[in-house]
């Protein structure tokens, strides 16, 4: 009983791949195989809703391509939970997304949240994330850091100390018995800061990024034993005639012809 | 004071340019330039979520370059409202969505509405964007016609006795005081139906693409006395440094890449 | 097509005519005539409920008089929207409630606002409405200025200042994208502050008569075209026999005998 | 310890009256006086809103003179619990609405309600109720019987034998564990029958009068023992001051004034 | 017509029937007979839910003795509203809890609560029970004054003067109308205070212990007048065959053979 | 990397290890032990909330006692989730409610769920559950099949069969994506009818014990990693001093003096 799965940093950029790697692969279950990969040609950030969006359509290349080359699982790692839902229409691999994982494995960690997420923008649409998880009566509250992803990598440590900070003052403000980090770079300079042997936060923090494994791993498992089905009834609905499949495979070639212009990202 | 305003129907033939035309711009107040437009090499609908997502790229090309073109709002004429938020960041026009404006306007109809759209799927979406909206309190019941857009425009006759009937059920299982067509082309055909004195719904019937059309001009109106001012200070915050204007230049360059491979979707 | 709109401030006195039709009237669309009135023999406010509803009276013979008068639309110029749901019983003529439409106008100005009304007892009945339009989910907080109407005439500039200042204090404890001045009378007076050159807020800020102005324009156009229809069907049933008729009748006779002691209101 | 309570009818007729005593007065505790009284000059029905508004003016003046009488509290006698909370500006004495009293009394009788009312008009007035009464969730569905007041008196039998089959309807449909009759003259109606001996319905049926009955003996019993203390501090905010203490004065001479015309009610 | 209700501190210790004995008393009804009892071999408080879930199971057997006995109602002294919904599956006996009985009455006191209680533990059983009750939206904010119960007896003044400082603070923050002390010692010990000329808080404070008794006054008397049912179709549902009664005749058995080793408790 | 999962029947009897045994064990990850055990001197079943009260004191010894053993994980097997809450105050040990779980892992399933249960008062009590779990917006209605889990196990084929078509009902009822059987032994009952080659539903079917499985392992993993932290800043705060730990004493010896007398429950 193996599982291989695909952590993909929604980033034009290698830079996050060995973070994510440092402080998330000890956690693999035995029989995981977790590769951590980015998405080539894209910018190295989705804080804009406008290029996010255009990195949604390589994500979700990358997951038609992860499912090709025999996964059995995906995570979009990023806590916007980037290319979700339109994943899972696309496939019946389980995709999972780091912020809804949270949500879920929250009550094991405290009764209530209180969100600490990157920035204002950022926050907005995490608000917009927790309403349709159909789970936001769990959020008491939202914080942040006022940082860039893109400037994170360049000092974990001061990320770290203003999760410490920001999370105290959080807690204080809104009496959330937890506080979910909602980012993944957040998280993995928070947990790269702890494995240096510094100084917890007082209340339980929980890391997205390892929250995301867990379901991973859990999904995934159940795929392998026939024990999971995504409804295609409803908001899954998948096309069931020629002229659909023909639309989504022209949608591909024509998302693959970006590849030159994209390479100029960096 | 005149006003521009271009109603894009976010698909990629012209078959419904001349519905909406002549369902719609008798209604246009004086001074309104109503140009109906749609998207050059794109699929035919957006039913399902992976080619919905794509051709939003498109959207916001058209809503770019009708900034450009020197209009003063953009409605995109599909009822999950698509392009509308990523459009918001992109610009200080006012960018209409044909279902939010049925809400905003549906006091006016009746205190409580229920929406009737094409399909399960699309209903679902609707849900998702009442929630997001802040007024979903307002719908009390959802219902489906059971058609796709593609196949509508080829009766459009079969499409309003439709509508009628479960306009009927729709009302008399939820109490509603209104419906809201939630479909442009549901509710073109519709109103084409009534043009041709087809006795109306015993229930006010809110067309979306007029709803969308008086929100364009009012809010076209409001920018033009200066008296509108979009917060940009969390969801619709713009990049403000040359490392995010860069990103969104390439973004628009790569999808102007794509647009030999769409030409195949006719 | 040309539209008469009725702006009647539901007060007894003409000191804040003026004042509205001095920070109004410059909005109106092309086509529009604006008569801004006051009620005749009425308190010269309503910040107690039972006077109040008292004068809710005077202006439902007011709209009918309207009504009569070959009016195309009415505001009911306050933002407790008094008179504006039994006004909708009364007749078919749109009935614009300052409030009402500024939620329905909020989106294009921020995803969702903090109300800033007048005093801590009209602020409770704020709450009431918000909950009653099926909008309250817009509203992030409410706060005050801690001042009455009849204050507010001696001194605009006061107002506009603690406008300036209450805003400023009520989106940083919300983080509220938007403003909205939930009283007729601090709006015009921070209108009045902005047109003599007073620095704007920081934040949109939402001017309640202007939102009115554009929803009745909006109505009476949708009206003229013949778009425009209220469900009779619940909330909003007329009376359909001689009993309901002659009561309505006998109303509107008693009311107008009270006019000699309401002089005294002066 | 003895206490005064004047249950009104807001209806300018005395057939309600001896109704109303037949079916509640043995429910008294021991030392309390129940005054069954009706509104002179009122039409015989508040079923439209602009009447009933009316109607509410007239009520006002009963609570006052009910106070300037001795009472100790006062019930106002329609399910619209009409005039309770500008009543409550006006006294300290309590003032019960029978509708809220049911739902403050329901968990004696079951966990969740549905409330059967009078007709589609009266359902939708009951709906806001229950949302400002802050108590909403109780109620799990809403029906009707399809009655005018004016006629229940005529055939009380035939009511009563509406709401056992709409209960019963209507429970099976939503799992309430128990009907509220949100009209005091179906449910007097209903309890007649029940006193003549007809079988009850199969689910706990509240009766409104009566649990306005309890509430009205035990809120006078807390105040005569001093423990009885309604917020001023924000909604029932009283005036203060000369002008609004004038301004009331007025009012109600104003109101007085119009008793000739509203003797043609008959 | 009287009645006997029997006041229950579920508290293995008689410390505090006295200090309810003589806070509540006086202000029983005419033809109430008020007994205050406590639990026997139990601990003095019920502060951690592991032993408050064991003491529910002797206030089971004492809801069962009480109705023996001839009690006309139950009161679950303390503000968890311990047992009172499993007491409600075992008797016909109206059971109130005092928490559930101050949302009740609330509306007579203010139109929103914020609750003030023990401890945070405390509290977040308090929202919970508040979400249950189907009132939640009635409390608009929670704090605590940071006492256990068994301390507070020794000094009921330090007690009353910390429930003003964190009403004040409390209702200044949330607006509240009112406040409910959300634990009957806490309650006592403030109505101890104003009755030895304490100055009164300046918001009006609902004491649980007095609601409760209210509650039960009006409960019993609609009962002894056959007007009281409770629905047994849904979860009040109670055991009707033989399998059941002999489950309930056991497990009661059972309880009763811990007593020996109850006695520890002191 | 292993752990030992204790699945706890509360019931008094065998009859339903096997059944889970069976249906169960063969989904377990590698590494994980799975022991289905279940109450000594217990009911059967608990269906009726005054022994169901009764049996939790039991497993909350269940549960000290599996951690004793050194259980890494302990799943409450029954829907009613019992003791879940009480017992995370308990220990650190991860405790499971399968209702919860299958919340949890809903979004893999469909975005929404209709629950079938048992009877109609077991319902009653999950709608309370979902309230509390912050994710009742996931469950769009309730239905049941009408059985008690003690006639189920003597005709699993049966309640297999109506699993089916209430499942059928309910999900065109409600248009839910997805049905969670709410109930242990249904949900064994319709397994084993998959396992002997039964057809399954249309729809996507959870089955709670396997959901509780799932997060048994997770939350055993992440805990033996270290990366579990159960809040105790608010409701799940423990004990902290003598008093209150000797309290706990006590009341486990207490607990296990009824075992005489629940021998008799066979």
């Amino acid at each position: 009983m193996s599982r291989r799965i695909n952590f993909i940093n929604p980033f034009g950029t290698t830079v996050y791949d060995s973070l994510i790697h440092e402080t998330l692969s000890h956690y693999a279950m035995e029989g995981t195989t977790l590769d951590i990969t980015h998405l080539e040609g894209c910018p190295s950030d989705m804080d804009y809703f406008y290029p996010k969006h255009f990195v949604e359509n390589a994500l979700y290349a990358a997951i038609q391509d992860a499912e090709a080359a025999g996964y059995d699982a995906v995570i979009c790692g990023c806590c916007y939970d980037p290319g979700v839902r339109v994943g899972r229409e696309l496939t019946n691999m389980p995709i999972i997304g780091p912020m809804e994982a949270s949500l879920q494995l929250l009550a094991y960690h405290g009764r209530t949240a209180v969100i600490v997420a990157d920035h204002v923008k950022a926050c907005s649409l995490m608000k917009d994330n927790a309403r349709l998880s159909g789970m936001e009566d769990l959020i008491v509250g939202y914080d942040v850091i006022d940082w860039y992803v893109r400037d994170m990598v360049n000092d974990t440590d001061a990320v770290a100390a203003d999760v410490i900070e920001v999370s105290r003052r959080a807690v204080e403000k809104t009496g959330a018995e937890a506080v979910i980090l909602n980012c993944t770079i957040i998280s993995a300079s928070y947990q790269k800061y702890l494995m240096k042997g510094g100084k917890p936060a007082d209340v339980p923090v929980l890391n997205p990024n390892l929250m995301a494994l867990m379901m991973a791993e859990t999904t995934a498992h159940l795929r392998s034993k026939g024990a999971l089905q995504l409804s295609r009834a409803a908001f899954y609905a998948q096309p069931h005639d020629d002229h659909f499949r023909k639309v989504s495979e022209i949608t591909r070639k024509a998302w693959d012809a970006t590849r030159p212009v994209r390479d100029q990202f960096f």
